[in-house]
């Protein structure tokens, strides 16, 4: 069966550490989320909570404001700010509370499409912006243990606009429990958010010399010359291991062997959760499946190197940038060979 | 951040093979589901292969035929035979073809009700029976690479039961794709089947003397003395190492640091992925959720083998069935110190 294994290459003992997740997204939340806990009563509470904070948001946007030092912006806001500035406060959701804050409580709100329209009207004139997620990430625009807490605002905001019905019966449902839940008043049915596992996999190869190769990818959705490593969404009654081995056929016509999970990443578009792994080929002949992917090839460390001297957007092959779990699995192969 | 090395106790070097699988269910499925390149007709064409299989479920069991040679039972049914049984081939769904059969479709239907009570009644009288999917796989009445098969019928039957209408708008949505997708051809929106992450966990101390220990307890939702790992789902906008110390601290008051993946499991009860880990103890002294636990305690390697020699059901504390990936996790930890 599964065997997490590399045959004959140790790439990761386990008395060695990881690679840094210095840059890597969403990996820190430090909110305490309670679900267990919730009362029906508990959004009312916490809204009126004197230290509430809430993340206001529109679709992939975050509303952030310039801080007056520069460096580090503000994305949390009070109640009456974000009454102010267009909140649809029916649509809020609790997130959580802050240990690090005297627990203060952290919600989220969608912004009105009015408000979306007058913030996009005043871009460059006032201290506030909305900002795509990614951008925020990207370019380190909040402090890394806040955007945990925004990957969960983004999941859970989408996914209650997206559930306003029960697919058990078609009734309206409400939210329950600060949107931990929604509860459908005819059928009975409780909807919990979902969250969508994924595997994310760098495959590797080590040939009869001791060269090693990744193999990465450019996927028919990228616009840029971007490469990347494979993945795919774990399908039902479907191991992780599986799952890997499964989707790199599909879109490679490699076979893989051993598996090694290396780390998680929650994404928010809208609700993955990226599991990444090492998976080692057996064949190295790549079949590409076209609807997915336009090229795929093995590289060399040294090529790597060279994918990652270049800036994202860059005109030349490149990996994506740092924010994402593919760019540390392969970061991290490469540091493994230095 | 996260670590996945225990810091002073090497459970597992990557040159160790992983404890044998045998006998934990639903780990194999060789269906190739081909889900990337499925057509409007794929259903029907593959209904209507000469080759066709389905298995007929209701609910939480599977209709079995016992062979004339005893031993494996029979699961896989012909269109003809299906239909002959009473089922509900409306809401037939395409699993996959499998290879080790010439690529023979495999499919699933519900019974309809009228089938169930008729089957019912003739318990007993027939060859024919329908049963428990938790008792086919710890009594090995099906061959085990059937299993992972079955836990899809299982999700995917339950899902499409459950998501008749769009969530998005209510409206009654339609089967696409031989059931790896439900269309709305109202609103236009596409739902996919989901599986949901939950985090597993055996949490591991060890003392100062060196002695080790494993921290088990009793769910309230158990009626008989069983003790088990801690479990939970994971949440938005949550890494997996994240989600296993929010749920052993909340169940337990536990403090984990390192957090070490081992296996997953589909566990088809209705669509979970069961994310197996080790996880290792700060902290000892226990405060159980009352909501979740009755007790927790630590229990030795030899303690842990007193529970191992009982039966499940057993009037004296015992572990769970080899089935689980709970009892993999657990005879896993006592095996290496053997």
């Amino acid at each position: 069966m599964d065997d997490f294994c590399f045959s004959d290459t140790d790439y990761f003992s386990s008395t060695r550490s990881l690679p840094s997740f210095e840059g890597v997204g969403f990996l820190d939340n430090r909110l305490d989320r309670d679900t267990e806990h919730r009362t029906e009563t508990c959004l009312d509470d916490n809204l009126a909570h004197k230290q509430a904070g809430l993340y206001l948001l529109s679709g992939d946007t975050l509303l952030l404001k310039e801080t007056e030092t520069g460096g580090r912006h503000q994305a949390i806001f009070s109640l009456e700010d974000a009454k102010a500035l267009g909140a649809d406060l029916d649509c809020a959701i609790l997130l959580g509370t802050d240990p690090a804050e005297a627990d203060a409580p952290r919600l989220a709100a969608p912004l009105t499409e009015d408000a979306v329209t007058r913030l996009e009207g005043e871009k460059g004139q006032a201290s506030l912006e909305l900002m795509s997620i990614r951008h925020v990430g990207l370019n380190g625009l909040l402090p890394p243990d806040q955007l945990g807490a925004v990957a969960q605002a983004r999941s859970l905001l989408t996914w209650h606009a997206n559930h306003v019905y029960c697919a058990n019966c078609g009734s309206k449902t409400v939210v329950s429990l600060g949107g931990a839940r929604r509860d459908c008043p005819s059928c009975s049915a409780m909807h919990f958010p979902r969250t969508d596992p994924a595997v994310i996999m760098l495959v590797l190869h080590r040939d009869e010399e001791g060269v090693e190769r990744c193999l990465l990818a450019h996927h028919t959705r990228f616009s840029g010359p971007m490469y990347t490593t494979l993945a795919g969404y774990l399908e039902q009654g479907e191991t992780i291991e599986a799952a890997v081995r499964r989707e790199v056929f599909e879109e490679s016509a490699i076979r893989v062997g051993a598996v090694r999970y290396m780390a998680s990443q929650p994404w928010p578009f809208p609700s993955s959760l990226m599991i990444g792994c090492y998976a080692e080929a057996l064949s190295t002949e790549i079949t590409v499946d076209p609807t997915e992917l336009t090229d795929a090839r093995w590289f060399t460390r040294q090529d790597v190197r060279t994918l990652m001297s270049r800036h994202v957007g860059a005109e030349e092959p490149h990996i994506p940038g740092r924010f994402s779990i593919a760019a540390w699995l392969i970061g991290g192969w490469v540091e493994m060979g230095d």
